[in-house]
């Protein structure tokens, strides 16, 4: 392990961290608030940074596993000096519960530890909305975007921090593709911020709003959630949510004129198929089931939670808890799919069960006719077998990493509802769960340990699993 | 699809049914009770079995598809035959009903739909844990041993009845394997009655306790379950449950005196050692948050409780609704591992568990070290990369089983509690699971349409899923 380049990567995350304090900072003097929790915070950022990057290092040095331990080790370093602002600022005392807020924000979950966020300064509640932003896209691919690093060093990081089965490099290049994506993801978060400006939400509300639906966060700025938004303002979240769960080469095929090839991308149909579908038998569960009369109301309820839940996004507008069973097991099915590969979404992701289910349907060719030869395909390419190993072994440690964890959080012995759904909320980075941990709940009451059980939930879900567990392994530190 | 040979297998399997009619009928003349149900039961296997096997066809024609199709067929025929008596005695009036209890007799599962089986005729009981003893080895195994078809129909059925990740033959003849396999379980189940009777069971207790423990079924013929037996009646049940659910490899290594292969093969320690921590956790659990005070009456029921549900037996002395979250938690998961592959036990089955895992710690490698070759090892021998593949897509598709099951079974609008356990309890072919359908409860409650969706849940639980799941594909019925 060349830990001189890990720690070189690290020093530059937490400059980068420093630098975007700038922003909440900003909002404090604008809003008359304290800055002293922000200044504290940035030098926490910078001193150590500047320290870790005083030695010049070789960063070819970085190999596929420094690439992991780096991208593990930064997310929770990151996590631990952005929790600052939480306990200086006073909204919690406890250093696990500010820890639990910051990785929610940072992986885009949205599970909050808070029992009223109206109360905090708006600094925070702002500093708590970027996170999700700088989460979404991934704080490695920003930091390539910026510095350039040499190229076997950004794939290395690129990979283990981007969402997929596999790396999709839209150019040779992984500053460029990091550039292209940050660019996308740029202009989409401003229009989406106009247009709910536009639509008469307050600026505050529509950047931190902005903000959550393009990270697929999920952190509110009102106690009520996005109930009291108006249905308009509602459509428009509804649509954002969407729009920033579809793979980003859609966007970029788009932006390249590519229209036919964007159209005929198996995972983005897909996704939209499945959320319709969901949307669907929600709206008629409610209807005939739940009673509902108003059924164009139900159906836009049922689009924005959908919608919401599929992309990991975690805005909610009701209680979900009142839903008929068939609707709540809907959304936990749409709780474990997500969204698409290389979107700001979590989950297992669509390719991957696309994936999946096509080499399900090879296996039963193979039962009844044991000679056939046959390969998985998908967009019109041969998918390599390594990919679909490491999809499948990834399917196993992912259900895996779910049950092990409620197995942790049931000592906390709670209902199973609030136990699993919990777990389903976190690893997938969601947000709301059912039961105890509903969308007018919170996760106060867990106990400490669960707390922790649950943030690194967050964080295994965010980076896929490896980048966190390969930390606690012997094989990784050992030398080969 | 050559038809006329699988209705061959079909009509052969049905003349065994048929005879083995015997048993009940004879207990029916013992007891006085009425014989006609049985007879016409008999009739009604017979005949149709003599005329499917009326037209001479060449076995050889029996391929891959046709083992599958066959296999399938054939226990829903079975259990559509096998049902009669209950109808027939009056113990249910459904036939939905009696099709379930059928089906969980056959594929060893134990969840019942009656109420109360105090009430029922000592043949129909007779008939319902020798429908335990009968699946749990394999109907299609026993009729290989009884009848000599050509060697490829004979693996091609047997690859589709056995549980496990391979096929795992004793010697070359299938039949010969399937001879050896029946005689170790015939000699076991004696010696297992032959126990509780010297341990003052009633003599009909040991028998129907007897079969369901070697067929790891789990029908009671008290309504009480195991509760009203001895402690020392108990300890020989889980012992009994335990030895049942080791891989009978194990058993014929120790015939042929290869004790330290016995002792090294890796399922079966893998097995025991699984068994053994769920036990002590259990215990320890009940002892601190339980506030249990007699550690070793514990130590006891935690025992007989992880033996029974591991084993997917599904026995219980006591309602295991009342443990703590933890607990419950644990005897879930271990609804899930299941007993070994060629046992009579269900679930995913151990050693397809040590195969994920074994494929994981592989990839881990790869991660850290893309160049690595590595290959996956099992008792000393290299695992073929097909069948990793095949483990990794059935646990795939076993988890979809389930997922969708629960989908289904919620239209019922149960708690889900009740729901996933039922799903969980059935899909491994256990009986008994939480909530509503817990130890001292019955599936009575259900809707039609979720017992049926249950009852194909057992089947593909008990077939390992492609031979019930192929019979509805257009694949298969399509000419190649």
């Amino acid at each position: 392990m060349n830990l001189l380049v890990v720690g070189f990567v690290i020093g530059t995350a937490l400059l980068i961290e420093g630098g975007l304090i700038a922003l909440p900072l900003f909002a404090a003097l604008w809003y008359h608030e304290p800055v002293m929790p922000w200044l504290i915070t940035m030098a926490v950022c910078l001193v150590p940074g500047f320290l870790l990057r005083r030695k010049k290092v070789e960063t070819e040095g970085l190999l596929s596993k420094e690439g992991v331990v780096s991208t593990g080790l930064c997310w929770i370093v990151l996590s631990l000096t952005g929790m600052l602002p939480f306990l200086l600022c006073g909204a919690v005392a406890s250093p696990i519960d500010a820890f639990f807020e910051t990785v929610s924000g940072f992986t885009t979950t949205g599970s909050t530890i808070l029992r009223s966020v109206e109360v905090l300064p708006r600094s925070l509640l702002l500093w708590r909305s970027f996170l999700h932003w700088i989460g979404g896209m991934g704080i490695l691919v920003f930091m390539m975007a910026l510095i350039p690093l040499s190229g076997g060093t950004q794939m290395n990081l690129m990979k283990a921090e981007s969402p997929g089965p596999s790396i999709s490099k839209l150019v040779p290049k992984a500053q460029d593709t990091a550039r292209i994506l940050y660019a996308i993801y740029g202009v989409m978060t401003i229009v989406t911020i106009v247009i709910l400006f536009l639509l008469k939400m307050p600026l505050f509300d529509a950047v931190c709003i902005g903000f959550g639906a393009a990270g697929t966060g999920g952190f509110s700025v009102l106690d009520s959630g996005c109930a009291s938004y108006t249905y308009a303002q509602q459509v428009v979240i509804t649509i954002a949510m969407t729009v920033f769960g579809v793979n980003f080469n859609f966007y970029y095929l788009i932006y390249l004129k590519r229209i036919k090839d964007a159209l005929r991308m198996e995972e983005v149909r897909a996704y939209l198929a499945i959320l319709l579908g969901a949307i669907l038998l929600v709206t008629v569960d409610i209807a005939l089931v739940g009673k509902a009369t108003n059924v164009l109301l139900t159906f836009h309820q049922a689009a924005f939670h959908c919608s919401s839940i599929m992309t990991t996004t975690g805005y909610a507008t009701l209680d979900m808890n009142a839903w008929p069973s068939f609707s709540r097991t809907i959304i936990m099915l749409l709780m474990v799919v997500g969204a698409c590969a290389g979107s700001t979404g979590g989950g297992l992701k669509v390719s991957r069960v696309i994936l999946l289910f096509k080499s399900l349907a090879r296996e039963c060719t193979k039962i009844l006719h044991p000679a056939a030869i046959k390969k998985v395909h998908m967009d019109g390419r041969t998918v390599d077998e390594t990919v679909i190993r490491s999809t499948q072994t990834y399917f196993f440690i992912y259900v895996l990493g779910m049950v092990f964890s409620i197995l942790l959080v049931s000592i906390d012995n709670r209902g199973w509802d609030t136990t699993i759904s919990a777990v389903f909320a976190t690893f997938n980075n969601i947000g709301p769960g059912f039961g105890a941990v509903g969308s007018i709940n919170n996760f106060a009451d867990f106990s400490p340990f669960a707390k922790v059980v649950l943030s690194m939930d967050m964080l295994i879900g965010r980076l896929e699993i490896f980048p966190i567990v390969l930390l606690f392994t012997k094989q990784t530190w050992r030398k080969f």
